[in-house]
């Protein structure tokens, strides 16, 4: 059955012991309301990186708090055996707003252990999932070997940052000025996905973002649109003038210049596998109450996320937004739009096109204003990297079911500024699914992701220190 | 000068005696927020009632506050000399909504009287010109008029509603079945605006309106952009799609099928007289920061204003809207959206027109839902009413400058309903400007409108008598 099971045993019956005591810890976590994007919460993001480096200290990690220019960076070392592997472990601290408020059934920080209509228990609360529900199966799993080995089988640095949902411009300089301390042989990061429930995955593919925001404005007030209605310029038709425009209806592809420059084709023999692999259109987006995958014409849903660019309204609001009606005619309008790019797809480049895009299609006496949210490269993991292997085994070994090599349509940044500030790849394992509402109202993570979660990084710990 | 003088010479000195006091009883009015649109202002619309009610009395109205399934209406009358005619006044006691409420100097509710930087002194607050103090001109006048003359000149019966601004439903139903009680010769109302500043107006062209809500409906639930961005179709994208069609772009003519059926050509001599008479675009627009017309190509801002049917999007709302980003990609979207009507367009065809543009491009998995908010036709005074010709006298003689006949492009239900109910036609003279701010933040009323609005109506109420 399993090569390694005497060596793993004694942390895997540790983790299945303390489950309630780790589940208690995680609740504290959850509880602090760390969302990064709200001046309000700043305070709390403190709170959440403290209350980290406690618990990586009393775990034997020399950790601290460290001051950026935006939210706080953890950072702890913990030494293995001598000449083993380096491994830097990474995963955020903060969440996502939790809005609309409304569609919470419980307090979205208040969690909570339920269960599912089919038996399965979930924790449910913001940042559940994403990310501190991941975080803390690595650091469980760190605890576990201590206590039963009194150390770990690998050099481990942990690096938890508090902007990873704000677009934080502060990771980079961080890692570059830090380098030395942070040196490491390879990344571990738990911000991904299962393939399914049953099925965990190593995520090789990864999108890139560029963030942006338009307002667009025309009058220098609000206007009465019974007064001035049809003469004067409306913002928000101006806005979705643009916005329609920014896909070609009978393709589906994004109509901006060049914005397919370094969008690699993809290979036919990758597609018949992910066929044979993945979820049907049918199931994947069956699940979320749709029935046909919309964008690109010719792509399933899942190369469409996997490994295809998109463009995406993230938000929009203009004029009179409550209840009832208002014959407003607003002076402006405006709309969070957010590009994943894939391959050598240059985020700057897009930026500009997209603000083009946008210039060349402002009538007279309009004018935009434009707010960037981040950019970053999409980011592939060597099919060749040694520790890819090892690590698939030990999923494989504590699911009983093949681990899967994927792709991923969400963005994880620091995956290229690791490479670029530290020269290392990274191996992403995570635990989530699909169905975690990831940025929605009711976050989930199931117990069974936190819980063989904790087991699985026991066993890729001991696999990678072979 | 004037022939009527030694006739109203006393109520006008009464008038300009009584200014400050006439100001605070309207400030009293001023600082009660009926605005209609919201439930939670519910006892303030009935507390505007009331005081209207107490206000009637106290100058020798029978009056009385009337329950309808809405919010109450005001009803009072006086009668004048046996054989003179009897006009019955309409007015509304409830304001817009403030927001957004950062944009305002001074809070909504708390009139206080500023000096622009021309040193014109303004009346600022919500509903300060639309329309309480408009309304509070024609009272102020009863007042003086009984104070000087121990009656009125005419019958006058007092309508004011409170559900103007909320597309009432409930003044058509009220007027049909208290026909009898409000039966009169002629409906004078005070909700519109002079030519400019020095030129008074009667409005003898109002264009109807449809008022509309689409909610676009994708998935059963907010997702991560992330993880089906391009595949999950984006309610927002269906919307600015749907919207971004409302529109020719060459022409700027509205593409709803049968949209311009019972428009009116524009008579050649009108125009000629409009471009003589009215602002310039670059006057009309550039008072609110635009230089040139959009809209219907080949029509000035004012020829679009007063006689042309618009299309406005009046608010739009979908995914999120706060400060910093969120990839989210939203379940719903949804638009406010008003159509202004003129001559023999039909409200009902109109919206069921809209309904099918919005469903004809609704792709799969999709659903729309409407919500209408009011309907009705455009109406014109005819130009042989009797009552004009002496109207339009009295106000040239207060103003010194020859009163205009104009259009306005708001819609004020009212006219239509009243020919309806009670088989009367209605005198549209108001004291508004076209930079009062009505309906946005920091609304005004200039005290002279005021001041001589009071006086206009002495005179005009004398001259109906003759």
């Amino acid at each position: 059955m399993d090569a390694q099971m005497n060596v793993v045993q004694p942390p895997l019956m540790r983790v299945n012991m303390n489950l309630e005591a780790a589940l208690e810890r995680l609740f504290a976590l959850l509880r602090i309301p760390s969302v990064s994007t709200k001046a309000a919460h700043a305070a709390d993001c403190r709170a959440a990186a403290e209350w980290l480096r406690e618990e990586l200290t009393t775990i034997g990690f020399d950790a601290s708090v460290r001051d950026t220019p935006g939210h706080p960076i953890v950072v702890g070392h913990a030494k293995g055996p001598e000449g083993a592997p380096h491994v830097l472990f990474y995963g955020h601290y903060d969440v996502q707003p939790v809005d609309p408020l409304s569609l919470w059934a419980t307090p979205p920080f208040e969690p909570r252990l339920s269960e599912n209509a089919a038996g399965v228990k979930e924790i449910v609360a913001r940042g559940a999932s994403d990310d501190k529900g991941q975080v803390m199966t690595f650091v469980e799993a760190c605890r576990a070997l201590r206590e039963t080995d009194g150390g770990l089988p690998v050099s481990v640095t942990i690096v938890i940052e508090g902007e990873e949902e704000s677009g934080g411009a502060n990771l980079l300089p961080f890692l570059l000025a830090n380098r030395d301390e942070l040196q490491a042989d390879l990344a571990l990061i738990c911000d991904t996905g299962m393939l399914d429930a049953r099925t965990p995955a190593i995520t090789t593919m990864l999108r890139g973002m560029v963030g942006e925001e338009v307002v667009i404005t025309a009058a220098d007030r609000d206007l009465h649109s019974g007064m001035f209605g049809n003469a004067a310029r409306n913002p928000i038709q101006v806005l979705c003038d643009i916005i329609s425009d920014l896909r070609d209806p009978a393709t589906g592809r994004v109509t901006l210049s060049c914005f397919y420059d370094g969008v690699p084709d993809m290979r036919e023999s990758v597609r018949e596998q992910w066929r044979a692999l993945g979820p049907t259109d049918a199931e994947s987006l069956g699940a979320v109450g749709l029935s046909q995958a919309a964008g690109e014409v010719g792509y399933t849903a899942l190369e469409q996320t996997w490994c295809r660019p998109s463009c995406e309204i993230n938000g929009i609001s203009g004029g009179y937004e409550e209840d009832g009606f208002k014959t407003v005619l607003p002076a402006r309008a405006s709309a969070k739009i957010s590009f994943r790019l894939v391959g050598d797809q240059d985020p700057d480049a897009v930026r500009a096109a997209f603000r083009a895009h946008v210039r060349a299609r402002l009538p007279v006496d309009c004018s935009a204003e434009f707010i960037a949210h981040g950019g970053s490269r999409a980011s592939v993991v060597p099919e060749d990297l040694p520790a890819l292997k090892p690590a698939l085994q030990a999923l494989t070994d504590e699911w009983g079911t093949q681990a899967a090599v994927i792709g991923c349509g969400g963005s994880i940044p620091v995956v290229s500024e690791l490479k670029q500030a530290l020269g290392i790849d990274s191996l992403l394992i995570g635990f989530a699914l699909d169905d975690d509402r990831v940025h929605s109202p009711n976050e989930k993570y199931s117990l069974t992701s936190f819980h063989k979660g904790i087991r699985s990084w026991v066993r890729v710990l001991q696999a990678l220190s072979a």
